[in-house]
């Protein structure tokens, strides 16, 4: 069983570090002369997966986009994980489960089992209610070579009251929760860890210092492209963890479709941009 | 078009202020003798449903349990929502969704819609992305004369650090997101707003006078029965809010089953604790 975290880094070195954000909304499937329905989610993913084919080394289907339709909707994205892992991407569910135990060990089976599940490599995970209560999932995921991707920071305005309120300790939330990632990545030995963190891509620089109590976990940084971040930025706030960073981008990207070769153009454009991230990684380590 | 509160008060008032929730576990499933499949899930909630027949005012289904079984399961929650609402009863999808405002437009329409989604009367919320971020889900509650509980104190114990974190304005995390949802409700007027609360019923009674800060909203208090607080707890630590308390026994109830009268006995049995909360509230009032 090889780790979630070192398969994709071996797709990354193939394929650049991008995650392909997929996302059917009703904008975009409007936007794209779709039907807002089952069926016009599955033509959405038909054509970004085509497009995506051998270019990125994971995608990303935001679950909310694929329950508004319900079952039928449900159904598309187990359909989409299977067709992503089916082209050689690894996937990541977005679907920020967060409960407790209990429930999250039925979170565990409806994300990663194959048969009924989703059978997706990773799921991202909402900690409000503790590190803790995410252990079942973040274990199902070490059996099945799967991994996790916990928010720790998000860069929208009402998140900042929360997840820089300080503990006891003179510690914020947000670094409280790093540190238990990290904690719990060495348990398990090995360089990088089961346990990512989401951490925007817009945060101010002084808030990015938090990548430096992560030093067992990738990071998936959203915000590129349509919330306003470039890569240039990711590069300069995220220097000290290039080589972890997985920059993600969707609206940035699906903007393009739903013309097949604008939209593998667009794709181009972003992963090239992402190369640059891990190949200045390389450069500074051998420096 | 009335709105959610007092829909849950005339029912309650029937009724008692019970909520059931139905959580088809593999534990329970197995228990039950029922197979772990979405058949399974099917015949577990036809059994919870007739036995709860005109007995409570609400039921939660713990999305987690039917998303275990993929699509099929997923459909199966639809149909439970359904068939809930057509006993007269109100449904509360327990889903915590959580995460930033534009992914939650997507979930509202999951929750809400009546075509293609699940057509639910409300559901849980997770605010670890600041409570901005839930105001989609909120509007569309509103338009559809729906709910919803945003979880605010959990007891696990590895909620405390971060629930009780400090802002610079010396509030806790729970404490100021209290205040946003008693500002939220006073915004739209009337006595009790759209904005339920989740607060653990096995707090300490320290923690518990955060419900001072809650005066216009329904206060879901989960964690009665399997883990371990008693009706009795409920009337003393939420006296102050008692004609407001809503709370809710899963496992507590459905380990009597799969037989119906076992099973509407235990039903009862805690509806009646559950009045008590609610008669002391009145007796209370003409005091």
């Amino acid at each position: 069983m090889i780790p979630f975290a070192h398969r994709f880094i071996a797709l990354a070195r193939e394929r650049s570090p991008l995650c392909l954000g997929i996302d059917p909304s009703a904008e975009l499937l409007d936007h794209w002369g779709l039907s807002d329905d089952a069926e016009g989610v599955r033509r959405f993913c038909g054509i970004v997966l085509d497009a995506a084919v051998e270019l990125v080394p994971m995608m990303k289907p935001q679950m909310a986009f694929f329950e508004r339709h319900g079952s039928a909707g449900y159904a598309e994205a187990a359909a989409a994980v299977a067709q992503i892992r089916a082209q050689g991407a690894l996937c990541l569910v977005d679907a920020k489960r967060g409960d407790i135990a209990s429930t999250m060990e039925g979170y565990a089976a409806a994300i990663f089992e194959s048969t009924d599940g989703l059978g997706a490599d990773a799921v991202t995970l909402n900690p409000y209610l503790g590190f803790e209560t995410l252990e079942p999932v973040i274990s199902r995921a070490q059996v099945t070579g799967g991994g996790v991707f916990v928010v720790v920071r998000s860069t929208n305005p009402g998140a900042r009251l929360l997840q820089t309120a300080r503990l006891s300790d003179g510690r914020s939330v947000a670094e409280a929760l790093a540190d238990e990632i990290t904690a719990h990545n060495a348990s398990i030995g090995g360089d990088i860890g089961p346990v990512g963190s989401v951490i925007g891509s817009t945060l101010t620089e002084e808030d990015t210092t938090i990548v430096k109590r992560l030093p067992r976990s990738l990071i998936l940084a959203p915000g590129l492209g349509a919330q306003g971040a470039e890569m240039s930025d990711v590069v300069r706030k995220f220097g000290a963890v290039r080589g972890r960073i997985v920059p993600t981008i969707s609206r940035g990207i699906l903007r393009h479709g739903p013309d097949r070769t604008h939209l593998r153009d667009a794709i181009k454009r972003y992963r090239d941009a992402a190369w640059s991230i891990w190949d200045t990684a390389q450069a500074g380590a051998s420096a």
